[in-house]
C-alpha cells in the first residue's frame, strides 16, 4: 500500500465518500480512511434505512387514503420483515462501496486516523499500522447523537439516533420521542405507522425548528402527525427518567409523568472529532465544538479541509455530499469552488413530506431582500385530487423587485423530488419565470409551480433565449 | 349576454380552457363555447380518470413489491368503488371550471358553434341562439377515437377511448386491447391490476411508437407489462370480429382467433372539426384532415387559430394546454409567441411510468445534431433500491459538441415528475451542466440525473453565474 497521496479523506460516510470520488475523478491519488462500518450514519443508521421504512409507512397512508374508494383489503406493517429488508438493502449498498472506490483507484484504508502533522496521518487499523502523508487532508468524521443528562441512553429502553433503527426490531407499544426535530418526527411517523403509540415532546414552540422551514409548514406537519394519532406536546422537557425492566418512567417539566416502553432521545447532534489530534495542530473550533471552515471548506490549517456534520450547519447527508464535492475538488487542486449550502435541499419524510431549499421568507428578509411568497395549495393540482391527497402546499420565495428566486418549501406528496424544481429555478437566470417557461405533464404535481404564477402574473413570459435551435422546436413532431 | 368579444374559444377541453383563461388574464373579453360536458376528453374520459385509476393500479404494484419485505396483508382493487370515486372527482372538477372562468370574467356559452364568417360564430345552444363576433377565434374542438373497420364499436362489448372508462363499471374477465399506443398500454395496465386478463395486439414492431420514446424504453415497458401477466402480440392486426351476447370473437391476421369479454379499439384519434364550417372559410387541412397551423397556432385564415388534437402532433392534453397558452396570448394581441411542442413532456402511466421531453437520439440525429446519450439505471439511486423498485433508467440526450440539452426519457417510478427536471435542463443555458449545478436530496430519484454526469465528466463544473447574492449563499445557515 502507498504511504504518500495527493488527498487523504478521513471518514467514509456520505460526505467523505463523495469527497474521495470527486478528488479521484480529477486524477488525484486518494486514500479514504474508515475506522468502522463503511457508509457512515447516513447509510447505516439514518437516511437510507429511514427512506425504506418511511416509504412503507407512506404506502400505508396512501393506500388508506383510498380505502373504500377503489382499494379494499387491509395492508399491515410487518416490522420484523421490514428490518430484514433494510438489513439486506444496507448490506448490499455497503458491499458496493469498495467496488466503486476501486474502479476509481481510491485506496480504502481501514483503521483509526490520528493527525500527527498537518499533512500526516497515523493510521492504526486491524490489519495495518501506517503513516500516511497527503498534500491535502479532508476530515469527514461526522457527528454523534447529543446526550441528554436526565435520560442516559442504554440502547435498549432508552435509544438515540445510533440505536433507533436497531431498536425497531424489538416491538414497543408506547414510545416517547424527545425532540421534535427531523429525527424525532421522522421516527414518530414510522413508529406510528408500524403500530406504536407515539408521543413527541419538543422544548420549543414548534416542531422542525429549522430556519428554512416556515411556521406554516411546521404547523401543517404537526396537524398531520396528530391526525395519525401521534401525541405532540410542545414547551415540555424531560426532568427525570427511571428505566425499569419493562420500560421507562418519565417525569416531565410541566409536572406530568408517563410510562413508556421505549424512549428515543433526539435532541440534536454533536461533532465527532475528539480523537483526531486536531487541537494539537491548532485547528479552530467554534464554541459548540464544530470545526470552523471557510467558504472553500478549508480549516485555518493550510491543506486541511473539513466537511459535513463535524462543521455544523444543516447537518444532513445531502449537505455533507455538497461539501464533499467542493472539498474534493479544492483539495485535488482543481478550480477553487465555494460551498453553497443554501442550494442543498432539506428533506423530511414524515406524516407529510416536507422539503425546502434556499431561503425562507424570514431568512430572505434578514438577508436584506424584499421577499414575496407565492403560496399554492396542492389542491391546485388535479393529480393531488386524483390521488385523494390534496393536503399541503408549495411556498415559493422570491425577490419582489427582480423576480429572483430565493427559495421555497414543498409540503405534500412527492416533496422530496418536487423540491429539485425549486432548486433549479433558484439557479436559473430566469428566476421565478422558470415556472412559466416550463411545460408540465398533465395532470402532474409540477403544475402546482405553474399555478403559483397564474395567480400572480398578468402577463405570461416566454424564455427570451433558449438553447433550442430554431426550426427544430418550432414544429410538432 | 354580449355578442362582441375580443376572443372566442370553441371547445372547453384542456386546450380551449387554457386558451380562454390565458387571453382573459391579458385583459381580453373572452367567450368560451362548449356543446357538451365541460372539460373535454382529458377531464371526462382520459387523463384525469386515468391518473386516478393508474395511481391505484400503481399502489397495488408498489405494495406488492414490498410484500413479505415489510408489508403484509392483501390489498385488492375494487373497481366499482374506484369508478364511484372517479365520478365524484370528475364531477367536482367540472363544477370548479365555471367558477374559475367567472373569476376571470370569461363568458361560458353552451351550444354548438358554426363559423359563418372568419370573425363570426353562429351559436345554437339549449338556452340560446346567438351570433358571436370576435376579433380572434381559437378552435379547440379536439379529436375523436379512430374507427377500425373490422371492429365496429357498440360501447358495450367493443369500446373505444370514449367509452373505455365508462365500460370499467362492468366487469370483464378477458379484454383485448387493439393498439399498443398510449391508450392501449395505459388501459391494459389498469385492467390487469384490477383483475382482468389482458391481451394487447399491436400492428407494428413495438409498443408506444412515438419518436420521442426510444426502442429501449418501449422494450422495457413491454417486459414490465408481460411480467404483470399481460399478453403482448406484435405485428398482428384484427381481420374480423363478431359480437355475441357474452363477448366478442376475433379473427387475427396471423390466422389465430380468440374470444374476449371486451375489446378496446385504441388505434389512434382523428380530428373533430366537421361541423364547424371551416371548409367554407377556406381553412387549410392536411391530408389526414388535421387543421394546418403555423408556429403561432394560426391557421391560414387571418384571426383564426387552432390548437390541440385537431391540429395533430403529439395529441396530449399537456400539448393542447401549451398551444392554449400560445394561442391565447397571440389572439389577445400580446407579444407574438411561438409554440414549442417539443418542450412539452409526454407521460405514460403504465406498468412502468414513462415520460419523455425534447428530442430522442434518433430525432436529434435527424435534426442534424451529433447527439450523445447518457443512460443511467434507476438502480443508481439509493431511493429506488430502498423502495425495492430499482428497474428502469433515465436517458439524457444532448449535443456532444456543446453540452446543449436536447431531451430525455425517464423510465421508472415517478417519471411523470422527474421529466420536469429534464425539461428545465433543456431550457437552461447551462444545458447538461444543470445536473451538476444542482444539489439533490439524499436519497432521491433526482440524484440519478447527477449520477448520469458522474460517469461522463472528469471535471465537475459550477455555475459560472448564479442569481444568488454573494455572501448570502456562501455561508451555512
Amino acid at each position: 500500500m502507498k504511504t504518500v497521496y495527493d488527498v487523504a479523506v478521513v471518514g467514509c460516510g456520505a460526505g467523505g465518500y463523495q469527497a474521495a470520488i470527486t478528488a479521484a475523478r480529477l486524477g488525484a491519488q486518494v486514500a479514504l480512511i474508515e475506522r468502522d462500518t463503511l457508509g457512515g450514519s447516513c447509510l447505516n443508521r439514518a437516511c437510507v434505512p429511514k427512506k425504506a421504512l418511511a416509504h412503507m409507512a407512506n404506502l400505508l397512508a396512501e393506500t388508506q387514503a383510498l380505502a373504500g374508494l377503489g382499494l379494499s383489503g387491509r395492508l399491515t406493517a410487518d416490522l420484523k420483515a421490514a428490518i430484514a429488508f433494510k438489513d439486506k438493502l444496507v448490506a448490499g449498498l455497503i458491499r458496493g462501496l469498495p467496488v466503486r472506490l476501486q474502479s476509481l483507484s481510491v485506496d480504502l484504508r481501514m483503521g483509526t486516523a490520528h493527525l500527527v502533522a498537518p499533512h500526516e496521518i497515523h493510521l492504526s487499523g486491524p490489519r495495518e499500522h501506517a503513516t500516511i502523508s497527503a498534500r491535502s487532508i479532508i476530515l469527514a468524521t461526522g457527528s454523534a447523537p447529543r446526550a441528554l443528562a436526565p435520560c442516559p441512553v442504554d440502547h435498549i429502553r432508552i435509544v438515540n439516533g445510533d440505536s433507533f433503527i436497531e431498536s425497531l426490531s424489538r416491538a414497543a407499544d408506547t414510545v416517547l420521542c424527545i425532540g421534535g426535530g427531523a429525527l424525532g418526527i421522522e421516527a414518530a411517523f414510522i413508529l406510528r405507522q408500524f403500530g406504536s403509540h407515539v408521543t413527541i415532546i419538543e422544548s420549543g414552540p414548534r416542531l422542525l425548528d429549522r430556519p428554512v422551514i416556515s411556521d406554516r409548514a411546521a404547523g401543517f406537519l404537526e396537524r398531520r402527525l396528530v391526525a395519525l394519532g401521534v401525541t405532540v406536546r410542545k414547551g415540555v422537557t424531560v426532568q427525570e427518567t427511571k428505566a425499569y425492566q419493562d420500560g421507562v418512567w418519565v417525569q416531565f417539566s410541566d409536572g406530568s409523568e408517563g410510562q413508556f416502553d421505549r424512549v428515543l432521545v433526539a435532541v440534536g447532534r454533536v461533532p465527532q472529532s475528539d480523537d483526531l489530534g486536531l487541537a494539537a495542530l491548532g485547528v479552530r473550533f467554534d464554541s459548540a465544538g464544530f470545526v470552523v471552515t471557510d467558504e472553500y471548506c478549508a480549516t485555518n490549517v493550510p491543506g486541511l479541509y473539513a466537511i459535513g456534520d463535524m462543521c455544523g450547519g444543516v447537518m444532513t447527508a445531502a449537505g455533507a455530499m455538497h461539501d464533499g464535492r467542493i472539498a474534493g475538488e479544492n483539495a485535488a487542486g482543481g478550480e477553487k469552488r465555494q460551498r453553497r449550502p443554501h442550494q442543498v435541499p432539506l428533506v423530511i419524510d414524515s406524516a407529510v413530506s416536507v422539503a425546502a431549499v434556499g431561503l425562507s421568507e424570514d431568512m430572505a428578509e434578514a438577508a436584506g431582500f424584499t421577499p414575496g411568497v407565492l403560496s399554492v395549495p396542492f389542491a391546485a393540482s388535479v393529480k393531488a385530487q386524483a390521488y385523494n391527497d390534496a393536503g399541503g402546499f408549495i411556498e415559493i420565495v422570491h425577490d419582489e423587485e427582480t423576480g429572483q428566486m430565493l427559495g421555497g418549501c414543498v409540503v405534500g406528496a412527492g416533496a422530496d423530488e418536487l423540491v429539485h424544481l425549486l432548486a433549479a429555478a433558484c439557479l436559473s437566470r430566469r428566476g421565478l419565470w422558470t415556472f412559466t417557461d416550463l411545460n408540465y405533464g398533465h395532470p402532474s404535481s409540477g403544475e402546482i409551480m405553474g399555478a403559483a404564477l397564474d395567480s400572480y402574473l398578468g402577463v405570461l413570459s416566454q424564455s427570451v433565449d433558449t438553447l433550442f435551435r430554431p426550426g427544430i422546436y418550432a414544429h410538432p413532431d
